[in-house]
């Protein structure tokens, strides 16, 4: 059986799982390819701390250079992370031959087109799978499963941190500022929760998976991008009461030359799939033209899964390499480029939720009730609250409203002039629906 | 760019799907996949009759053998069926040199040994990703995202008709006759409905991914294999009271060298996502060594969702073509033939719903639960409910009882036991819980 070597570049927690995997899991995967896919070498500048895994020292090397020319390794992963040192050595490896596994996004988000062109020039693979989603095979299933679709749209659970912190929102009923300062203390949050809990983490993986299925560099500065950092107890409970969970969702959508791509809390109703995914779990529902509606999940990330996704690349590189080549993996297609369109975040079609705290007199749901209809937001449902959930506001009482679709620009404009007509106590929360 | 030719053998309900899809999306392939793929020719018998898709008549012949003949197709998609003129066309394409998609579970099962060393004898590509999950690319994530995983574990709805009836059950009350009967109308059921209900058809896919997952061939003859038939209206609403849907599934566990391939009626935690699958969806979850749960939904069968695949198959072999080679991809390795072997049902471990109609009189219930002491059956919740259902059973109370964990012997033991010992009026009702 032919022996594939594999070296990995970064001995982290991602570099870990990896080397274990590929150790555990040798035997069974030579059975299932055909090919001996065998580890050479771990490179790290930190070769002594224990992570936990039994490895055989002799493949500990603080020179990645070695790692680099080792006639031996086919294919190198790259678990450094960063865009510093880490895209140097992608380089280089392309330029030595070799092919690469990464689950690095912030180096395809920003290098993306060097990387992929690099590969090819030097005909080797790039793999990419983990970057997305971490244990769910999504950017394979994108890129070879449903290859003959036309993709309708995807709805995606995209970051785990965000989806632990609903889930408990929801379930306990507790503020999101308490449940974020315990899920740091759990380590399920980071002390700098932005990048998670503001929704950036979510817009990255969204651009790739646009990206993917639409064939065009997604620009990041048009995403419209809300985290649950000022979501409301208040919400998710009447939320609930509507019969829906609120989740924050990558909403991807492609029409003609346009595509949509956003990221937002989102009501999405008890019964549909997306609502049963608790916790630090991940999903991406994709509706194709010919499949419909699929979906995807798992983890979203943590060692063993994200090692799971890098070893399936792997295994694919090997497979390549074994039958002769390599399958010119192209990375992102940018066949579209300069032909779609991101959509004006003011056209968006959607159905809302929307929190007014109202004044609680004569005529106030009068005049909201014009001024929506003014603006072609029909009403579908509506409460008024009993009092307000602070109980400070006494002569204001919420009423809650979910709307049939709409405008993004004429909802907006709605609750402007709402507001404007001095009938509420607080800027109207405005909520999206699935 | 290099073009790959596509011929289909069979113009029914795939064959027209493939051939839709291949036509509407071959510029959006062409983009993504590096190669344009053309559909050459479509052979069928009956060239004549509308399939509601717009086809140049000039594609269309009678001969297959010219599809066969035609140096311009490198991929057969066989979508006629069976195991007749099917098995011939598949192998004459292999001798001929070109790789083949099919979705013949039927021909796989029983064939697929002969069909898969011809595959590889001439050095050709064989796929089948649509003979399982209709949509859903589940077998792809078997060979390919998953392939570094070691299996742990399958749970699978797999078959769209039970899951129908099933769903509808639990939504409208009624039973299964009646239920059956309007499928049958609306076309969701066979006339003869017995490979579906009765759990053949989900036998055979959780066979195909037990090979796939365990590599061995999967005795058909060993399979536990209960249907939905003699499920009772009681049952699913008991069950719901309990928090607990009743699902068809496949459930595949390996330990060891055995495997446990089973299909039969099982109760579902309504917060466990495979209870949020209804009506004809499909869905598998997985769970890996590395990358521990993961889900795949989809729609398990239908024109386009099964095209879906078919089509994903042909876009992966016309990469490998251009990339200079086929990839041998094996079929179903059977590397483990004669180590794995199937778990005796005897030795199964589950947890069970029991309903026992039970004489209403003192002494009863002890009787019941002594003998399941002595069998180390322990119960973890139980009801005893005012009336039987049927009300011409009046002296008899139904008891619903949820057991801890038990093996499949013992509960079989203690049920002929409890029977025996004549405070019964009927048979228990024995049904295992994920």
């Amino acid at each position: 059986m032919k022996q594939i070597g594999v070296g990995i570049l970064g001995f982290g927690i991602v570099g870990a799982g990896v080397a274990d995997g590929l150790l555990k899991n040798r035997e069974l995967m030579a059975q299932r390819l055909g090919v001996d896919i065998v580890l050479k070498k771990i490179a790290d500048l930190d070769i002594e701390t224990d992570r936990g895994i039994e490895i055989d020292s002799a493949l500990l090397t603080t020179d990645a250079k070695s790692v680099l020319a080792d006639p031996e390794i086919h294919i190198v992963v790259e678990s450094i992370g960063g865009t510093g040192i880490a895209k140097t050595f992608v380089l280089e490896a392309f330029a030595a031959g070799k092919s690469v596994v990464t689950a690095n996004k912030k180096l395809l988000a920003e290098y993306g087109d060097e990387i992929f062109s690099a590969a090819d020039a030097n005909g080797v693979d790039i793999y990419f799978g983990a970057s997305v989603g971490g244990g769910i095979p999504i950017v394979r299933v994108l890129r070879e499963g449903l290859a003959g679709n036309a993709i309708v749209s995807m709805h995606g659970i995209l970051n785990g941190t965000c989806n632990y912190i609903l889930t408990r929102m929801e379930n306990e009923g507790l503020p999101f500022d308490e449940i974020l300062a315990d899920a740091q203390v759990a380590g399920y949050a980071e002390a700098e929760p932005s990048l998670d809990v503001d929704g950036f983490d979510t817009a990255h993986k969204a651009a790739i998976l646009a990206s993917l299925a639409y064939g065009f560099h997604v620009p990041m500065d048009k995403l419209l991008i809300e985290g649950i950092r000022n979501l409301s107890g208040d919400d998710v409970k009447y939320a609930a009461e509507f019969g829906y969970r609120i989740k924050l969702l990558a909403v991807i959508m492609g029409k003609g030359n346009e595509v949509e791509v956003r990221v937002h809390p989102t009501l999405v109703p008890f019964d549909h799939m997306l609502a049963s995914v608790n916790n630090v779990f991940n999903a991406v529902m994709v509706k194709g033209d010919l499949s419909d509606d699929t979906l995807y999940y798992g983890r979203g990330a943590g060692r063993e899964p994200t090692a799971s996704t890098v070893i399936g690349d792997v295994g694919d590189i090997a497979k390549n390499i074994t039958a002769g080549s390599a399958r010119y993996e192209r990375g992102i297609n940018i066949a579209n480029d300069g032909k779609m369109v991101m959509r004006d975040t003011d056209e968006i079609i959607s159905r809302y939720y929307l929190r007014l705290m109202v004044a609680d007199k004569a005529g106030s749901l009068g005049i909201m009730t014009n001024i929506l209809g003014r603006h072609d937001v029909s009403i579908l449902r509506a409460t008024q609250k009993e009092h307000g959930c602070d109980d400070t506001i006494a002569d204001y009482v919420p009423v809650v409203m979910l709307t049939h679709e709409a405008k993004e620009a004429d909802i907006n404009q709605a609750m402007k002039e709402i507001y404007e007509a001095g009938v509420l106590c607080e800027q109207p929360v405005k909520l999206r629906m699935i």
